[in-house]
């Protein structure tokens, strides 16, 4: 019997997640639980349940079965096995789901591992409003253009939205289900998962067939948090799965990121407070991500720093006198002289520069700052 | 001659917030300041614009036109001074701006220490968007409400709307101006800032008759930061001056608060780098405004926790039975026997009571999850 095969009859018979399963096969490996397993039921010392499912089992036909659907089985060990499962060994459980999958099952062109790489999760509400889905489809895409695979749960909402995005950017994307890869759920979301499968990968740890259950979505979360470098929470209500993600991805020490809404948002709820009391970063966008998911360099600080006007090109001097030039009311240049604390003369050609570039007007002996068009006078300045 | 007496003259005659006098008064004394200043003025070894101010300075005439204008002008030694501003003779300047204010102009029937007691700062955008000027006005009542001063510049936008706010809700607010309490800036808010002199206070640290420039609200931002426990930016663009006043605030390490908006709203991107970058801390209302500026305790976490529902009263047994239900089609109470691990007798007993709590649903043999009216099915539990 080799460690594979049963890892594949306990994926069929546990459920996923399961840690007291998943421990035992962490420490004692697969072979010795399933002989374990096995024992207990012969001698009549195993859940009715449990010894049903194993009864039950039939792991040569249901790996051919997936076959025929063009589902593979991976499992430690297998070249495409990410590395970064293993993390989920050293964790406490959460909600009573926990530990490394015994396997994955795989639905899609792409080899594992490498659609991981540098994967980010990008999830949030089934709820979303129109600004978070907009805002989720730019950082699938962003991070999709950039090569980075973009996984989601393919649910309605922010998942679908990043999804599409990074499809959209003709990038890598990977849904993580909590139903076997052969259903679809949302019913809705059949095509969309179809498509994923036929440019990225569907997988779930749960087997062919399994439905989705409410354990097996907080299974699926940790999954989703620990297959990738960091997760992005979108929107997400103050009681949401995507913050039980973010729950993984902070005991996982990967990046937690959110993206911030309107207070008056319910689905920006969840994510401000992961900002304020979890300490999440804040993203505003996709450059925001990839800069804070990539090594130290790749992506370069780009920071917007506002218009660049007439007022970054003065003298020290010139801009000594700008300031002290009244908002509103002209003043004649020898008060604007004792104000700025410059001689007449040095004061009087530099109003005469700053006029020349349209910061300040003269009229009736008097100097004023120029009304510019595009903003109240001190906007950009000293007004609070 | 009295320090107060010098502390007029030098009122009148220097910049507000100028480093080099604010740094020489805080090291001398304001009567060694002035006497040095008028012999080197008499020695003609003053600057021509200094010199002239001194020369034409009449600081009785000054005070006595100020009265008369229910102006009155007060120093450190006074009763009302507050001490706050003492912390600025401590931090380098900025932009060319810092120290300790010689000393205040108020107008207005509050006493100014008892008024900054508790106060805290709330500024932002001119060119705010309805959403921050919302946002402002709650802010800036749920302070007043709960007595504490609302600080702010008078400015179109975010600041009017946290003085609107605080008087709407008949509490304490104090104006400060970058120009002589006696003038309106900006003159639409001439009645809006009467009012504030007439129940809360107009301060400044320019004299009367002293126009804004761009320099004054610089200097009059480190007086909003100083004077307060803490500084809400509640939208402000890269490049603005509450984003002056909001690094005050963090020289001086008072609490810095930022509100955030939409991803895609100029007017917040300030805010959300000074969250990202400097740490300040993100706030949504203003009870999140009041707990981040109390002492422990004085205001507790209240967070929203998300509605409390059906689920939470359950045994762990029947949640067990019911995250083993799955979301769309039915099945048999058997097979979430077996998905539970919990023997069929009492699986079947939990989905009898999960039914009369409205959580799942019965018919043609088999069970699955109620569809909930107010939720789609699995939002607030595993789903991402």
């Amino acid at each position: 019997m080799s460690g594979r095969h049963a890892r594949l009859v306990l994926s069929l018979v546990g459920e996923p997640g399961d840690p007291r399963l998943t421990g035992l096969v962490s420490e004692l490996g697969p072979d010795a639980v399933l002989a374990a397993l096995r024992a207990r039921c012969d001698d009549g010392d195993l859940g009715a349940a449990l010894a049903e499912r194993l009864r039950a089992a039939r792991p040569d036909d249901a790996l051919a079965a997936a076959a025929r659907r063009g589902i593979r089985f991976v499992v430690p060990g297998d070249e495409e096995w990410p590395v970064t499962a293993a993390d989920l060994a050293s964790v406490p459980p959460l909600h009573e789901r926990g530990g490394s999958p015994v396997g994955l099952w795989l639905r899609g062109p792409l080899r594992l591992d490498e659609a991981l790489a540098d994967a980010v999760a990008v999830v949030g509400s089934r709820s979303a409003t129109t600004y978070g889905a907009a805002v989720a489809g730019e950082i699938g895409a962003t991070l999709a253009g950039a090569g980075r695979t973009v996984v989601s749960g393919a649910a309605f909402g922010i998942d679908q939205a990043a999804h599409r995005g990074a499809l959209a950017a003709r990038g890598p994307t990977v849904a993580v289900l909590a139903c076997g890869v052969d259903r679809a759920y949302p019913l809705a979301h059949a095509a969309l998962l179809d498509y994923i499968a036929e440019v990225g990968l569907v997988i779930s740890e749960a087997a062919p067939g399994f439905a989705p259950t409410r354990i097996r979505f907080l299974a699926r979360n940790r999954l989703i948090a620990a297959l990738t470098r960091g997760t992005v929470v979108v929107e997400a209500a103050v009681r949401s799965g995507a913050l039980n993600t973010a729950n993984w991805a902070a005991s996982l020490s990967r990046t937690l990121m959110g993206v911030p809404g309107p207070v008056t948002s319910a689905p920006s709820q969840g994510v401000h407070q992961m900002i304020r009391a979890r300490g999440a970063l804040l993203v505003t966008d996709g450059r925001d991500v990839l800069e804070a998911t990539s090594q130290a360099g790749e992506f370069a600080m780009d920071r917007p720093l506002g218009a660049i006007d007439a007022r970054d090109c003065l003298t020290p001097e010139q801009r000594q006198v700008l300031d002290a030039v009244p908002v509103r009311q002209g003043v004649e240049a020898g008060r604007i002289a004792r104000t700025a604390g410059i001689a007449a003369g040095q004061t009087l050609a530099a109003l005469k520069a700053l006029k020349s570039l349209g910061l300040v007007e003269y009229g009736n002996r008097r100097w004023r700052l120029a009304a510019a068009p595009s903003r109240l006078p001190g906007t950009d300045a000293g007004g609070s």
